[in-house]
């Protein structure tokens, strides 16, 4: 190229986009990482906070509320996060399989990124009760699916178990390092504001996200990057809500199927980010989860049903929330994993098997 | 807050992650928008560019191969870069409602778009032949959804007749600045890579894409921020290729139904595009549309079927490849949109109705 070209694209390089690399790289000062920790990403995290008008006005108060849309990770979950963590680190100490209990969103995680690295990706699942686009996920990336007749809970017991006996490494939450990747959501949200949300709404299933988010909080305060804590606020199922009323669920039922799990591993935790943080546990009905996954759904965002807990549970204690304040509720996964429920349950106008005749078809619309 | 905490939030703030504000503001003096365009967005754009090791090695000579991973977008496409700009046009202009022809990704998108944008959206969809992912989207987003019996190519004859009708603005790729929003992909690319790709196989139907892309590498060309202009190398299945043989399909037919278009409305521009680039149209099989789709996967990534005819074009005209060069694939569109295609086409092990015993477990595992 001509020398003028050279120069004028030097030039003007600075003043271009840049590329986000995964929140590894993005956020390296404060994860586990070192120079040889090979890097296994699908350039994770970075996803958008959507500013909610129509729930703001169901709220009052003049009061901030944002969608934290996790569902646009690469594998359509927050699971993402802690999962590129999981994997590299796991890489790194030599490990040549991974193994997980899952509700769905962590085996369809699990598998791209063991895939990714080269390992094989064992995961359980409870026979029945996944979400079709997560299982679809999982068999497209590869996994050797293992469907059990029993709960969550259960398929968790069982990969704990194996993974003590056999050399495979286990990607659940209780893996440390999951928690670790989980933690940068917080840091994009304050990173975005600029400041410190006063409320995060958050569905409750295991426990984990819960933890890792105020894990972030505290480690981006104590930096002074935030001059505030969000009280942590988090919401179950009803039907599936132990953390709630601090019990065990044999049996757990909801149509959040992502977080329908009757002893969460992470239950301390959980509760030390909800005690510390003067926050407080919830329990929404599945009423209230469909009813707030439309609203949801008329801010031009889709989520899966165990995500809008978070916005159910907003709009159920709205009472408690701050004037002026910032609320952040956290949409921890994509509605495309879970398309029959939007098909099952909308308010939308949808006319089928019309003649194609213009005549026709603008009388059906009304003119 | 202390004065040595607001202090030392000052300075850490700039070495802090930055957010992505959106296609249209991160790319506002490439666009037609002014102050008082208003600003319709969910945050699109911005998506990974992944390499893809497995692809490389099957091209061989050394050739780099990325996946521009457009599924990542709000609504799961690449649409939602379009409909960024073509909404927040209508909406400037004054129109209160949104009409288009849909394949699918087109109608999530005007509808997420329109209703942020608090505007009527109608869609017309072919009846028995849109993924469920995308009329459940459709749906959620809360369009006026009508099937009609008959393809695409009717679908959009009527919604322009309609368009120039009733007051009702057309958002099918004939709005000129719907190709405006989708050129920004091939900025994101350079400003990614750090220079143009020397190819780019992409998926062809209506034929806006391919020419909205060559806009955005000749843009970025001509200001000196790029050295080379890229092969285009569009495709197109089989049963549904009007551009690859140069002719109307009546009755177009693929697997993948985002491309099913027999008279591609930007037939003339498509063809400029590849004319300019000294590029190329070519026609995949079905087979090698879901081969590809296999491949993809395994590197992690899920697209829908439609997608990978860019990889299946890529894998049959690799003998056509520079040596040493870098190849970019574009994936239209996310694979949950379409899971049964996976569930369908997978080659995992999967093992179902499971006793939950340990033993049972890892015998099936095979320990």
């Amino acid at each position: 190229m001509s020398l003028i070209k050279k120069i004028k694209a030097s030039i003007n390089k600075s003043s271009r986009n840049k590329d986000w690399p995964g929140l590894i790289k993005a956020y390296s000062n404060w994860l586990p990482v070192n120079q040889s920790t090979p890097l296994i990403t699908l350039k994770e995290g970075n996803t958008p906070l959507i500013r909610a008008t129509s729930l703001e006005k169901l709220i009052g108060k003049e009061v901030k509320v944002f969608l934290k849309y996790d569902g646009l990770n690469p594998t359509g979950s927050f699971k993402d996060r802690g999962m590129t963590m999981a994997i590299s680190k796991a890489k790194e100490e030599g490990s040549e399989a991974v193994i997980c209990a899952s509700t769905g969103n962590t085996s369809a995680s699990a598998a791209a990124y063991a895939q990714r690295a080269k390992m094989k990706a064992f995961v359980l699942i409870p026979d029945g009760y996944v979400a079709k686009g997560k299982l679809a996920q999982a068999l497209v990336y590869g996994a050797e699916v293992l469907s059990i007749k029993g709960n969550f809970d259960k398929a968790l017991e069982i990969v704990q178990e194996i993974s003590e006996k056999y050399p495979i490494t286990l990607v659940n939450s209780v893996n440390p390092y999951r928690l670790q990747g989980q933690k940068t959501a917080a840091f994009e949200i304050i990173d975005e504001l600029g400041y410190a949300p006063d409320q995060l709404c958050i569905p409750v299933g295991n426990g984990g996200n819960i933890s890792a988010y105020w894990m972030g909080f505290n480690e981006y305060y104590e930096k002074g990057f935030s001059t505030v804590l969000p009280r942590m606020m988090g919401f179950q199922a009803v039907g599936s809500a132990p953390l709630v009323f601090n019990t065990k669920v044999e049996n757990p039922e909801t149509i959040a199927t992502a977080i329908r799990i009757g002893n969460p591993v992470n239950r301390l935790k959980a509760n030390k980010a909800k005690t510390e943080s003067h926050g407080l546990f919830d329990s929404v009905t599945d009423d209230e989860i469909i009813n707030a996954y439309k609203l949801i759904g008329k801010e031009g965002v889709f989520c899966e049903p165990a995500s809008s807990a978070s916005v159910a549970g907003l709009i159920k204690n709205k009472e408690k929330i701050k004037e002026q304040s910032t609320v952040v509720c956290v949409l921890t996964g994509n509605g495309l994993k879970d398309s029959d429920c939007a098909i099952n349950n909308n308010e939308a106008t949808f006319h089928t098997n019309l003649e194609p005749q213009i005549e026709n078809i603008t009388k059906t619309m009304g003119f």
